[in-house]
């Protein structure tokens, strides 16, 4: 068992913001910024959360993510915006986003953001739910770093590029999908590496383009550039269906990308120092343009409780609908958070030269 | 090998046109019923050609499929429909709701319609191929028979739900995305069934919801419903990410049924000689809502090139973009269609009745 350090949520939530503000970023953006993060621990994604705050900080002294960008439209329709994020944070460029999808999809019934030349955005599944707390279907695409292989190849040209879906149901939690289109992200196999522990075979491939089960190996060569990386949902092989994850990883970067006129697959954190050209594709749809708001959220439920009722699995218990666990662990979550020991010093660390604490509840 | 017949692909096209006309569908949804079903085979995919007629044939008598629908369309707004097909032939409807979706995509960037009621449509990629020799993005999704067991589960109550997506691109094929969110249809299985071989784990589960390696087995508790069937791309773990593959399939459900107040997951094919209630959505966005058609062409042909480039896995020559293998089917088979002798004789049985006769060029 890992030990666990307490934090208040707001007052996480203030740290992180002011740690940004301190290291250059305008306050309104390191607020959204530390928002889309706290939300991420708060959902129990630990991987997208504050322990990711050291990247972010990095990224702003390098150069690779601006502090002052001049995010512009590029292009706008009733049902449509293409925006330039100027090399700024991920976060604020797609929250602004989303939040003139939404306004747009209440006029039009729909609205759909292509974004280039930003950063990593957090996790997709945020934007998703700003449009199901106003009754909307959300969608979150976002390109990444290459650590992916192409079916066939053992070059990493393409992201784990995830898809975020959310649809509102009515007396059940909503559907709020949000999955890497890799088999497993890039962390899995760092933990599994660390436990010494071999990895199922459709998770990466070695320097050859072969199905490898050895963790360190696949470690050591995205780190080295030595060829292999990542698998896409369904693995290696067009047996086991690995050319669908490849597929669905390339249509996000269609949608991101190549709609932005931005970076695509390899180019992508391609300069070091340089804006990292990550893209989104962030949209709103109104139910109202199809059977209407309270019809589809009573669909929804109806559905929702089909799949939770059918027959389970030996030995299995529960039947879970795509975002149920992440709303526990935000209810649980609501006050307080267990941050990971190595995760509560380093933000501590951080926020040192600016006379910035964290304090620890779990000690009181 | 398998031995083939020869045909003309002008002439399958009238006879099958004409067989579905004799037995009482409206000329102009015969042929448009034709075209779907040959262009599959056109494109190599034979499981869902025009060996398929029989059971299409099957289903307009037995009441599954009604011959003279009154579909009509039940929400119109500039950018979305809901249409109901009042139980008819899946293609027509689906072909006339793309028709539209072209025509109001090219006046507001986009069109959505999700509809109801329908039939099996064929394969998905042919509406989305509609709206790419349009130069207009194509997304089609379709929900099926139930026939995948949610993770966790062990009872059928969602569809092999195929998602295609579309977009064109400049001096190189169009991808063409059209892949079943299950590891891999039925048909696939059965193949294994006759061949005495055993099937990856990832691709079905027994009457406990284990995963199992016998084809057998899986399709007989499939027929007698004792439980267990094909499992979601990612297999039955979330080790694995089976539970991707699930949410993809309820992603698909959502927009095809939800949308429309359709028949939904395990209610599909509910009722022996009822309407099936397939439900499907189709949509067109013009690359115009964003940064243009000659620039996303472009860009899609730089982002192909960067793919195919890549480097190759030992013992591969090529990494194929989604579609390519189909259209160079096509290419192919532009003037004559090889069929499986079986299917040949099946067509020419169908036809029989009214004097129709399917010519074999193989023999000449």
């Amino acid at each position: 068992m890992i030990e666990k350090k307490i934090v208040k949520t707001t007052e996480l939530q203030d740290f992180v913001a002011e740690v940004l503000h301190q290291n250059g970023l305008e306050k309104r953006q390191a607020e959204i910024t530390a928002d889309v993060l706290v939300s991420a621990d708060q959902r129990g994604i630990n991987s997208h959360g504050v322990a990711r705050l050291k990247r972010y900080i990095d990224g702003l002294k390098d150069g690779t993510i601006r502090s002052n960008p001049s995010v512009r439209i590029v292009k706008e329709t009733p049902v449509s915006l293409v925006i330039d994020g100027d090399g700024g944070m991920g976060q604020p460029v797609a929250f602004d986003a989303m939040t003139k999808c939404i306004e747009k999809a209440k006029q039009s019934f729909m609205c759909f953001a292509s974004i280039r030349n930003s950063n990593h955005y957090g996790i997709a599944g945020y934007y998703t739910l700003m449009a199901l707390k106003e009754n909307l279907i959300g969608v979150s695409l976002t390109n990444t770093a290459p650590l992916v292989v192409p079916t066939f190849g053992k070059e990493v040209v393409i992201g784990t590029n995830p898809i975020s879906i959310g649809v509102p149901a009515k007396d059940e939690k909503p559907f709020l999908l949000d999955m890497a289109t890799s088999t497993v992200p890039r962390g899995k196999i760092e933990v599994y590496a660390r436990k010494e522990e071999e990895i199922p075979d459709s998770w990466a491939c070695n320097e050859l383009g072969e199905p490898s089960t050895d963790a360190s190996l696949i470690l050591d060569n995205l780190i080295n550039r030595r060829g292999g990386g990542l698998l896409p949902l369904g693995g290696g092989k067009e047996l086991t269906g690995g050319h669908k994850g490849y597929g669905l990883s390339v249509a996000v970067d269609i949608f991101c990308s190549v709609l932005s006129s931005g970076l695509v697959g390899a180019e992508v954190y391609g300069q070091k120092g340089e804006p990292a050209g990550v893209t989104h594709f962030l949209g709103a749809i109104s139910p109202e343009a199809f059977v209407g708001s309270d019809e589809v959220r009573e669909n929804m439920t109806h559905y929702i409780r089909m799949l939770k009722n059918a027959e389970k699995a030996e030995g299995q218990a529960r039947i879970y609908i795509h975002g149920e666990k992440e709303f526990e662990a935000e209810e649980q979550n609501r006050e307080k958070i267990g941050l990971e020991r190595v995760v509560f010093e380093t933000l501590n660390l951080l926020g040192k030269p600016f006379g910035l604490i964290l304090s620890n509840l779990s000690d009181k």
